[in-house]
Order: C-alpha cells, then sequence, then structure tokens
C-alpha cells in the first residue's frame, strides 16, 4: 500500500443516516484508496440548509489532525450550474459544492488557495446530475487522501461563494442576535461570539419573546429546575439553556430565530 | 497481524441506531479480527422490511471494492428455520438469513455460489434466537475477512430463498409501478428502470392519486417552487422529486404504493 | 507509527448523532493517536439518562477485544464537582464521570482500580466546563489507547459513585420488576435476569397493567399475531415481545414503569 498524506477525511451532509447515501460515498472512497479513514461529522443537516451544515463544520473542524480532508454535501444546486471546489488552507483541505458552505470555517483559516474541480478523469462515471457526493466529491477527497496535488483537479479560481452566518444587527435601536443552532439537549446557540459584543459590559441580558434571561452560569447542573440562563458553550458562541431540559422547548424557539440583546436590567 | 485478503466488511439492518446492537456486532467483528475496517451502509431499514433491506443493499454494494463481505441484517425469522446463508459471486461476499434480502443485488451478480452456514465452530458460544446477527452472522463476516475459505462454514446449497423487488404490471389495460423507497428528502423511487419500460417512448407520465406527473428534469435545482416533476435517480431507477420540498409529503404516499404510468398526455 | 497497546476505544453517549459532538470527539482522539480505531456502541440514550447509557454499555462491552477502552459520556454534572474517572479491570478501561453510569458494567469486572483524572497536562486547553467529552475523556482515552500508563492520569480512589439498576422488589407481597429499556423493534426488556429468580418455578407470569403474559417462546417468529409472550433476550433479560409488531405499544409502557411478577396462573 501506498503512504497516505492526508491523515483523515471527514463528512458532514444533509442526507440523514436513513439512506444508503452516505455508506455509499464511503464505499466509493475506499475504492479509490482503501486505507483511508473516513469520520462522520453529521450527517443531520436541515435539507438544505447550507449555512447549518456550515456552522457544524466551522465547530468541528479544527479539532481534526491538520492535513484533514473535510468533506461537506449540502447541495441543493447540485447537477446545475454551480461550481465543485477543492481549498486548500493552511492547515486543513475542504470539498464540496461552491454554495458558501465552507465560509463559516474559512473565515478562521490563512492562506487559501481555491481549485475548480474540472479534471473529470477523478470522476465516478457515468457522472450523475443528482449525486455529486458519491461521483465527483468522494473520489476527488479519496485521490486527494491518496497524495494526489490539489493542482490536478483542476485551475485556480478567486471569486468563490461566499456566505456568512448572522451577524449581530442594529434594530430600533438595539442590538439583534439570531439564533444559529438548536442541540440535541434544546441548547439554543446564538451568534454572540465570546468578545464580540460591543456595547455591554458584563454578561449580556437577553430578551426572547416574553422571556428575559439575566441570570448568567458557567455549568449547566447550577441552573435551578426550569430556570433559564446563559452561558458560554464549548464552540464559542452564547447559549441559552436550561439544566436538564430543553431550553428551545421552554422558550418555544427555533433555529432562525432572532432576539434582543439587552444591555442591562 | 495475519494478512486481510477481504478489504471490508459492510453492515446493512434494521436495527436502528438507538440500541447498541450494530455497536455489539462491530465488537463481535474486531474480536475475530482486529484489523477489519467495518462501513455502516444504512441501519435504518424498517423492521422486518427484507426487502427494503434488499434495496437499500441493492443501490450500494457495488460501490464498495471487490472482495468486500456485504452482511446484511433484517431478519423476522431468527430463531427459527430459516437457514443462515454465504453467498460468494465474482466480486462480492453477502451474508445474512437466507430470505430474500440479497436477491435484488444477486440479480445483478455472476457465478452464485451459496453455502449454508452449518459449521458452529465459529457462531458465538451460546448462540441466541434472537440475535444472529451478533452470534453468527458478524463472526463467519470476520473469519471471512480474515481469509476463512467460504467453503469451511457450511455446505453449498441450491434451493436459497429468492425474492424480487416488485415489477411493473399491467392492470386494467394500463401499466402499474410501485413505490420502492421514498428517501430523507422525500425524492420518491418507482420500480421503474432505465431503460425498461416497455411502450412507452420518451419519458413516461405517471398518475399518483389526483397527481399527474408530466414534467421531467435532469437536475433537482431546474424544478419550479412546489412543483412535481420525475428525474432518473442516482440509482437508477425514476424518481418523483421536488426541487427543495419533500414529493412525499405533497403525494401523501408511502413506500409500497402504486401508481399508474400513462403513456402519454 | 508508535505501538498501540489497547485495541480500540468505544464510545456510549446521551449526544446523539444531529450535533457535531460525537464528531469532534473523535477528531480529538485522532489527534493525540491517528492511528487508533473508534466504534460507536450508542448515541441515542436519552439525555442524562446516566442509568439508561449504563445498561447500554453493560449489554455491550464484554463483546468487544480484551483492553478496549470504553468511554461513556452522559453528563448532567458536567463542570461541576463530579470527578473524572478511569477504570482499569481485568479484562477492559473505563472512562468518563464518576456519576454511576459504568457500575452495571463494573458488577460483572474484576481488580478494579479506579484513577481520579487530575492530570491536566492530558487535557484540551482551554478546559471547557460544558464538553468535557471533548476537553477531558477524548484526550485521555487518546493518550491510554496509544499506551499511557493508567496511574499517570491521576491518584487512585476507592469512594467512586455506586448506581444499580433497579432491583426485584417485593411490594405487597408480590415481586415486583421494572422495565429497563425498550428497544427499535417495541421488544421491553425487564429487569429479570436468568436464574435470579427466586420463588417462581419454571417461567415468570408477568401482569403489566391489565395485561397478563403467561405465554413463553423461544424464538420471536413463533408469536401469534397480535400476541405477546415473554422470551429469555440476548442481553440475558426476560423480555416482552411480539411477533413483527411492537409488544411496547401493545402495552403502551416506557423504560421505567414497573409490573407484577405472578408465579403461576
Amino acid at each position: 500500500m501506498e503512504s497516505c498524506p492526508r491523515p483523515l477525511i471527514t463528512l458532514t451532509t444533509d442526507f440523514g443516516l436513513h439512506d444508503p447515501y452516505v455508506g455509499i460515498m464511503k464505499g466509493v472512497i475506499l475504492n479509490v484508496y482503501p486505507n483511508c479513514r473516513i469520520i462522520d461529522i453529521t450527517h443531520a443537516v436541515h435539507s438544505q440548509d447550507i449555512l447549518g451544515g456550515g456552522f457544524a463544520l466551522k465547530s468541528s473542524y479544527r479539532f481534526f489532525p491538520k492535513g484533514s480532508i473535510h468533506v461537506a454535501v449540502v447541495d441543493p444546486g447540485v447537477g446545475s450550474l454551480r461550481r465543485p471546489i477543492l481549498f486548500q488552507t493552511e492547515n486543513y483541505f475542504f470539498v464540496g459544492p461552491d454554495n458558501g458552505i465552507f465560509s463559516p470555517s474559512l473565515e478562521e483559516e490563512h492562506h487559501i488557495q481555491a481549485y475548480h474541480l474540472t479534471s473529470d478523469r477523478f470522476f465516478l462515471k457515468p457522472t450523475s446530475h443528482t449525486f455529486h457526493g458519491r461521483d465527483i466529491f468522494a473520489p476527488v477527497a479519496g485521490w486527494l487522501a491518496r497524495g494526489t496535488p490539489p493542482h490536478e483537479f483542476g485551475p485556480l479560481i478567486e471569486d468563490w461563494v461566499k456566505l456568512s452566518l448572522p451577524a449581530l444587527k442594529h434594530e430600533k435601536g438595539g442590538l439583534q442576535g439570531t439564533i444559529l443552532w438548536i442541540d440535541k439537549f434544546g441548547n439554543v446557540i446564538t451568534n454572540i461570539k465570546a468578545g464580540k459584543l460591543p456595547d455591554t459590559s458584563g454578561q449580556p441580558v437577553l430578551r426572547v419573546g416574553n422571556h428575559e434571561i439575566a441570570n448568567h452560569l458557567s455549568s449547566y447542573s447550577e441552573g435551578l429546575p426550569g430556570a433559564l440562563f446563559t452561558i458560554w458553550g464549548s464552540s464559542g458562541f452564547l447559549e441559552i439553556s436550561a439544566n436538564r431540559e430543553s431550553a428551545a422547548a421552554l422558550l418555544g424557539v427555533q433555529a432562525g430565530r432572532t432576539f434582543e440583546i439587552v444591555s442591562s436590567l
């Protein structure tokens, strides 16, 4: 067996685990490079939710060994003119559709080079219009993991698609945040980053509908039964949580919902 | 460590990922053959849906390296007289219950040899009547992956169980199709195979309840909001789809439902 | 690459597969020890259900190769005073919170040594108060898999937390059992262990609400349509089941529900 200059491939998709799509992608990768290690980040991104996939990857990619290849496929434009793309940064590779899914991760990376994947000798044949995860991204990732240099997959481009996670917004004199993600425990992950609040001193007070959340804790287990609090979450964003309960259910909110950031009571 | 003449084992079951059953099967395999690679195809086959498991495996197995061992366990007859079986074909191995789950895959394979798994020295002891995935199929797959020749597991047989995916049917002068699978995106996968429609020239028009689907597209993103269309899916079957919406929800259908194939408007 | 004196790491959590948390833990492990093999037992333990996680692990851990490292994280006390812990037994290692999740497994193990994980040079920095799976348990398991001796992670302790699965109880002159787990098929797994019933001769008759289950079978497929029966399940506990139907749905029960054990009709 040849050497493996890239340590592993991760997968982030909206394919779910009900269908065989993820297994098929792994089969294609292993057909190209039988020794390659493949790790699932998540396949439960909401269907066609590019920014949700971008958030999941941004929360995760930097915990993997340098040189890892991150494949992300949330791809409503599959089969259209949207380009397949490969990014190389100082530390990682990213492979998937050029629709902005990598933007949240790339914000933190340096020395970004982007290649338009045009060398169809690396693609599965026939190449479908409906499953580029299988036909383009999986084999390209496999060849990349085997050691193929990035420039062999296509030309450098500069005009890749850029998307941003929702930013804090000034609205009616106040500051408005957005819920980025609700996790399995019902923790409500906001777009408030540590150290990025302009005006408020100390911990922000949040108003979500009729609920005002002024209590700030540093571990979940300090929370009183039924009481909402804010906490700095493990991904670096402020979360609204409750001890052994779903804050999202207590608030009745979903991802995408906005809320008010109140400077002080 | 000894050499691995079979590159990997895949798993397709109706066990779900809620219970530890799939993890236990992997433990048993790795106890037999610590270096073996194991890939999940899906564990979300509907409970006891042999043909659903057969369809999932048929869609997937050929994307894996030659020599791969495909284990499939949808096994309502576990503990009864149904036989445990091992198929060897030109390209692959298949291990599981002899209940027809491998039939859809075997239709496309050549040089099929079937072995009745009777050599209980390869089984886990005590061998339960309720979990042959753990006690028979996992250890047999592990020993097979280590290089044990197929004939050591039991005698050749010829009378294995054969099942077929639902065929197109002539009904009341018309042609009737069946929905094989609904995927996570709500794509409705039919039993119409590319090139297998007898009468219609061009693309078929489908009638599902009150819905007539006459529009045919080649990529999902061409679809208009709320509009149903047909598209050749990545597994080679005709699908009914909608752009960024669930066609299954728009139609109100589930797997197993039949529909009419209309030659032309 | 150095040698791997521990064959693999298993993961049992209540993190679900919706969020990237499990993938992140794997990234951290592979950053420490790129060659380590990681197997999922389950991530679908009910949120904060320590005994549910304990039951899942108890059903599974012994099927893995000796020397395996079992990481379990159901951790409502994360960030509080609850200790992080490492158990070494004759056959296995266990890593996670000291909250009793390992107790059901340790009941069957010998030569137990427990280490309080205090050597923070093995932890991810900064170490959060909300995700010790990522910051403490994953890297400790990775270093342990690489061959770090257990005593390097912290001092031996004796007073670890002990929890028990619900025992059979004498209530109002009768014997009361508890439902431990409902599996994906609707099998109702009770806390009646083979050979552990004190009074009844032969197979026990169970009364659950208005249902009396007196029929005992040895394989699922012997069951008549709609009929409940008891069967010795693959994990060694008595189950209430139905052939190709959900016994839990027929009974209308959930885990934690108690029932009566009737000696004889």
